[in-house]
Parts: C-alpha cells; structure tokens; sequence
C-alpha cells in the first residue's frame, strides 16, 4: 500500500526533535511535518483541560497539512490523549504506549521508574500503560519540572545538572528500580547524567526509540501506507524564537534542520 | 478624586503575586483584580511578536473588567508594552521604568546588574529606561532562565539554587556592581540567595516595591482617582492547576488568596 502524504507529529516545543530524529532515522523514505507549539510551551506543568484543547488544536491544524497518520511527539500531551475518547480521521499515535512495552521488554526485575513532567506524572499515563500489559511489576514515578529547562538552558555537561538528576533519581534508585523509563522528550538529552547518577545500573528506556521502531512495523505490515521515496521535511512553530534554532540544532545534530516556519494556530481554538 | 473602581494587573503566571502583594500592602483602601496568564505560561522565552499578542489580550480582558488602571506586573511584557505606541483607554503602568528609577536612587558606585529572563535581557529594556535617566551608568545584564523553575518547584532554600544563583551573578560580582535589579516579578522569591551570593554587597532592587511607590503617589496626588474603601480582591487565571494556589500560598503569605476562578481569553484572540 503506497501513500506518499507526510506523516505529522507535534510537540509543545523543541523536546519531540528527538522524537523526529528517531523517525528520520528509522523512516528513511518517509516525508514528515514537525509542529512546535512554542508560543505555548511547556505543556508538562499545565491542566489537562488546557492541554487537552491545545492537542485537539494542534491535530486539527496537522489534519488540514494533509497528512497520513499523527505522532503526539509529547509525553504530556500523550498522557492526555489516552484518556480522550474522540475520534480522528487519521491514525494518532501516542508515545506513552510503545515505551511502556519497551520497558517491560527490558526490564530484569519488574522495578520499573518513571521520570516525567507534572502532568505525566499526576495522570499516572506510564502506570496504567504499564500494568495493562503486566499488572506483577511494580512503577514507582517521579516528576522532574526542572530538567526540560535544563536542557533548554543547554546545561547537559554541567555538575550542577549531576546533582539535580541525581536527586531526582536517589529515591527509585533506593526503590531498586531496574529500569527506568524517560518520560519526557527532553530528557533523552540527559542520557549520560542519568546513566552516571545510576551509576549505569539502570536499563533507559527512550520512547523516541519505542515510538520509531512500531511507526516501522505498521508501515512494514501494511497498517499504514509507505512512501516511495522522502520528499519533504518541514518544521513549523507557533513562535520563532532564536533558541529554537539553537536547541534544534543540538538535540538533531547530525541530522539537518530543515528552515523554520511560523504559523498562527489560534484561529483554530476550539 | 474618588474612583471605585479595581486596579488590574496581570502576569504570565504567578510571579507578578509578588507585585500584588505589595500593591496590597501599599495601598489599603484599593480593589484588585489580578489576572495570571498560567495557560501561556511562561513569557520570559518567548518572541517579542508573541508576548506583545498576549499583553494586548489581556490588556483587553481588563479592559473589560471595568479596572481604573492596570499594572502589567511582568518584566517581559513589560519589556514589549515599553516598545509599543498603542494607546490604552485606562492608564498602563510598566514595573520596567520605576525599578530603574529605585535603582538610580540607590546606587553608590553607578555600576548596575540586570536579572531578568531571555526576552527582557534581549531587548535591553532596563539598559534603555536607565541610560534615559542617566547616561553616565554602566548596565550589566544577565539572563537566568532557570531561576523561575526553581522558585515554581519551591526550592528556595536548596544548596543548588544557591550554586546557580552564584554561577548567574559572578560576572557581575567580576564587574564590580553595586546594584542589582531582580528584573522578574519571581526572583524577589530569591533575595536571600541573592544577599548571600553577592555577599550582601550589592543593593538589591524589587521592581514590585517600586510600582507600589509609584502608584501610591499617583493616588496620593490626584494622577489617579483614589478609592474609598477596599470592595473587593480577585484572582483569575487562563488555566487552573494545583500548583498555582500551593506557589501562590507561598508567594503571598500571609496575604489571604482570595478563591481562584479560570477564565477563557481565547476569544479576544487578536
């Protein structure tokens, strides 16, 4: 089944490139359009209410780019759509689930961690997602409000990042957890700070890699139609700032970024 | 000159609590009613375009509001509202020019520091309203954008609030200030990481004692109608969380925070 439209995905900023950078990689013949919704970012420490309206805004405007399938490139925003009973006229993946499963594939001693922003956290999306599939493990969750602003702040190899990371890690590590689940998008950026404040003895589980690998499997499968060759990458914004850029640039190096567009969502508010 | 009427004021969030606090204090008899954009949250890293579409629409909720007066009570929209020739049909106070003002007053050596997010250090808006004043000082500016995470996650008094607090001013210790503007309506939160950072030699300057100052002699000399009694407090804000009333607690004490109510600004979407 060929279907050459793009496949779409969003992010409340810049934290779904790594999302985009494992699908790039992983989906070489495939065209992609990257929303941002700077203009309004974070979404972590936001209700559901607002973050829910923001989604439904920001897959109605990907809708109309013509696109074949929605990846929510946004573990908060993911979060939110797990407990949306709405339908969409294309397929919406959210990044919550594949990375659950990753975990239990992963896991050795059923102790699995949850690293997230405020709203991951207080809907408990991975512990749902978790036990739904394996309901013997035991998640213990912690929320993290500081690091997406240290990894914006491009402070990855910084000791003061260590200390933060390691005391947001101190109590699963306590817990004996044996895997540990990077809930957010940024924090992929911090995968070294992680694997030294656990001193490498936890599995890290990247969803951007989890999200990739099944997109890979329902194109692979026939579940979703593949394109025949890339012709398009675009990365549109609903703020163009200079740290956009800079960050882009840092979290996709090496891959290239393609140029920036601005775009007004508002006249979609719902 | 007597005019019932509230006074408003607004902020992308919770930091201008600090503003009002002091205006509650300053100004005993007045009717408040403060609007905290939490749904947009934060302004500091967002583009000049975008704050000044969120300024005016909150201006116009105000506007609306049936206010005397309105304070933007956030140095990043302040920094926009400063670069803009609209005009307002109620008189629009800035905290930009009276915390450079204050500063003048209290420096010694004409050597003064800046604190402030990344949009108000990119557009040099208190480099601008001092060198208006007196062109003689020297202005030395310093983005901190972790220190509003910090205070929104309660860690004031933490050992790395302290390292990140000094690693933000020793430049400025480096350039020998004697004077340091804490140019967003959060970091007063801070002053006593500040004094301790800079060894107590730096004269610290809060923008939001400065507004209080400014407004209590309008009231007092007739620039602004006076009200007779205080009728009534109110605070709104575009998106309701659990964390805002716990930080508001914080910021305000011992104020009383009066119930919160969500409001939708999305329809005065300009």
């Amino acid at each position: 089944m060929i279907d050459n439209r793009p496949i779409g995905l969003f992010d409340s900023g810049i934290g779904g490139l790594t999302v985009f950078k494992s699908l790039l990689h992983a989906l070489p013949n495939e065209s992609f359009v990257y929303l941002g919704d700077t203009a309004r970012l974070p979404y972590g420490s936001k209700s559901p209410q607002t973050i829910e309206r923001y989604l439904l805004q920001n897959i109605d405007f990907l809708v109309r780019k013509n696109v074949k399938a929605i990846v929510v490139a946004c573990n908060s925003a993911s979060t939110v759509l797990l407990g949306n009973t709405r339908t969409f006229p294309v397929p919406v993946y959210n990044v919550i689930e594949p990375g659950a499963a990753t975990a239990l594939k992963v896991s050795t001693g059923g102790k699995i961690g949850v690293l997230g922003t405020k709203a991951t956290v207080s809907a408990k999306s991975y512990v749902r997602a978790l036990h739904a599939l394996d309901n013997s493990v035991q998640v213990f969750q912690q929320a993290c409000p500081l690091l997406v602003p240290l990894v914006e702040e491009g402070w990855e190899n910084d000791p003061i990042t260590n200390l933060i990371v390691y005391r947001y890690v101190a109590p699963l590590i306590q817990a004996g957890v044996d895997t540990l689940i990077m809930g957010c998008t940024h924090y992929p950026a911090l995968r070294e700070n992680l694997a030294k404040a656990t001193n490498g003895r936890m599995a890290l589980v990247d969803s951007a890699e989890a999200i990739a690998t099944l997109i890979h499997a329902d194109l692979s499968q026939g579940r979703l139609g593949a394109s025949e060759m890339r012709s398009d990458l675009e990365i549109m914004t609903t703020d163009v700032s200079a740290s956009f850029s800079e960050v882009a640039a840092r979290l996709m190096a090496p891959h290239v970024i393609p140029p920036l567009v601005e775009v007004d969502i508002s006249p979609l508010a719902t």
